[in-house]
């Protein structure tokens, strides 16, 4: 039951930078939209999630009160990179999880649109259960992506996995299928699609679907 | 990849009764709706269904011409019979599928409403592996219930599986759990949520996730 929105997850953050309270919760929220929520096992949701921050402006640096200022970008971005590690180590630790698949969506109409197909890629059961398997089937990638309810033109989409494309323009592209699966067999595998209908990006984490998954919650009693 | 609107699935309907081209649409997108359009497998769509239906007309009965006719209704209650035979052996057949699962939603504000809990209850992998392990986990049906987007008060839902009420008022209701276990490895397990939230209802049909379905797609080579 992993997919924040918040999940099963306390996660507490601390720092000693000064800053403002409404910057922390604006630096946070940043955060946290595009790491601890943009993280999926297996797209159920739970009730008890938390991530909080607290800043005790104790490092003696100038205080943070400017949400322009250099000093605030350098301090979200360094925010999200812990976020980051945090949320993916969720995702590494799935039930019976092998790989974490990164699923990036490009040339999408909107962030939003394309939020919407990598979020439905990264549920996909037949995707999920692919990269099980090492498979470089991007017909499932495609195929998720063509129901998540965004209009695209599928025949301009390209697809790479693990930096390899793999479809050109919505047909296979010629590859040597031993090497990608070899290349799917590492720990952390990323998928690219380019929807080449816009200029919007999206990023969501997943894991594969294994036998193991279906055995912890099978077995799990209530 | 099944989840039919419509999955890779090709029905071919046949009927000797004399009936207009346009009550004869009419008639099996209803059924359709209610019966190929409320099962799914794991959520995946694919891009080749068809269901058609033919009439000859030979049978020699009257002619079905208006949509108020008690004709037209027995003819649409028929053919929705048929439809739902067929599209519940879908997935009977569904990978590694050892049972169906009805997923019925009452008291719902709107039918829309009923069918997207319904829905996300029927493609919600926890909830599907733990009818794998026949485990009356009613916690992850009402948890599933409540990412579906739709309002309703949990502290007023009922939980019914297989005939046993297992949680009242979204609290668990005392049950002999090893009868529930009992009843949950029959064939065809009935489920059904009472949100008390309105008179709308809608039902799914749905199959256990199981080892064998990671299995079969993961080692399934494109």
């Amino acid at each position: 039951m992993i997919h924040p929105r918040m999940a099963t997850m306390l996660a507490f953050l601390a720092t000693d930078a000064a800053i403002s309270p409404a910057l922390l919760s604006r630096a946070l929220r940043a955060s946290v939209a595009h790491t601890f929520n943009a993280i999926t096992v297996d797209g159920d949701t739970s009730t008890n999630d938390t991530v909080a921050v607290l800043a005790n402006g104790q490092s003696g640096a100038r205080a943070i009160t400017a949400a322009a200022s250099a000093a605030y970008k350098s301090f979200g971005a360094a925010l999200q990179r812990v976020c980051r590690a945090l949320a993916l180590a969720i995702v590494e630790d799935g039930e019976g999880a092998q790989r974490v698949i990164e699923i990036e969506v490009r040339g999408a109409p909107s962030e939003r649109a394309a939020d919407r197909v990598a979020r439905t890629v990264a549920n996909s059961p037949l995707v999920k259960t692919a990269f099980a398997g090492a498979d470089p089937n991007w017909g499932r990638i495609l195929a998720a992506a063509g129901r998540a309810g965004v209009r695209f033109d599928p025949a301009r989409t390209n697809i790479r996995i693990a930096g390899v494309l793999v479809c050109r323009d919505g047909r296979e592209y010629t590859f040597d299928e031993a090497v990608v699966h070899e290349k799917m067999l590492a720990k952390y595998v990323p998928v690219r699609l380019d929807l080449r209908s816009g200029r919007a990006s999206a990023c969501v984490w997943t894991c594969d679907f294994t036998q193991e998954y279906v055995h912890i919650n099978a077995s799990y009693r209530t």
